[in-house]
């Protein structure tokens, strides 16, 4: 699928189908996070992919008990180790968060051209998915996101203007 | 450009030619970081678009020296404000390093479809480029990446293989 249609027609999906994803779409969007970029090239990330329905039932608990996540075959869950990645990102942070976004985000396009759905999911605790999935410390949790079928084509919430978001030159 | 080759070809450029990149190929980048989710849609991000050279040259200097940030026609700078974005990520952080990735990342995978090239820059002192690019808190500086005409294809660093980054169903 071309680049920009991918975009333009990722949604978040809160309602999925229980239809299984074949395993060769799986590994395509899989490769899509291990070909993203990473602070000093450390790829310090672990992607987790959970099918089994205790698993998927337990994870709702730990998301604020958002239900649709276990609607799908697969949640995904992002995890990068906090000590093996650029320790002095912008010299204010270490760069897990921004390696384990970027690699997750290709994932989640990648989804779009297998016609799957996912939703960055933001409202859960650390600590709760760290136990269900027994994520080792120093891994921290970047996010998770249902990997399915879609129910619906999602809605469209709005976007700034491109004019609000940009500064030229400087502020 | 079909997405999966946009992934694949993307890479780090750290040499650039001068050529003014056009503005529609612009358009169509910022527009990539624009359509990107966020943590509650907050959409909290500024995109700094910069292209004086004595702002280029200051920047080199607040990355440690890069000197082929400057290269390039055009320094990107992306910004999140941290009480505007989720406050709650994961129950332990706000969003702010998410958002600004995943947008930041969306632009430079469509830079790859207009020809361009990008470097995620990390190494740099966000109070050095809030100081040059006159970024107002509570604005989080994200990364900076050049953005223009590749000078070489820049290099494959490798990657690790699919198997060492998966867990199946939990660790």
């Amino acid at each position: 699928m071309e680049f920009y249609r991918v975009v333009q027609e990722r949604r978040s999906i809160r309602s999925y189908l229980p239809t299984k994803v074949a395993d060769d779409k799986l590994v395509r969007v899989l490769t899509a996070g291990q070909l993203a970029p990473s602070g000093k090239n450390a790829q310090a990330w672990k992607f987790i992919v959970s099918r089994e329905a205790e698993l998927k039932a337990a994870l709702v608990g730990a998301c604020k008990g958002q239900k649709f996540i276990a609607e799908a075959d697969i949640v995904l869950t992002v995890c990068v180790d906090q000590t093996a990645c650029y320790q002095d990102h912008g010299a204010y942070m270490t760069s897990f968060a921004v390696d384990g976004a970027i690699a997750m985000q290709q994932m989640m396009l990648a989804a779009v051209v297998e016609g799957l759905g996912t939703c960055w999911i933001g409202a859960f605790s650390e600590e709760g998915v760290r136990e269900i999935l027994n994520v080792p410390e120093p891994y921290r949790i970047i996010g998770l996101t249902p990997l399915g079928y879609p129910a619906n084509a999602g809605k469209d919430r709005g976007r700034k203007e491109l004019a609000q978001l940009i500064k030229w030159e400087k502020w």
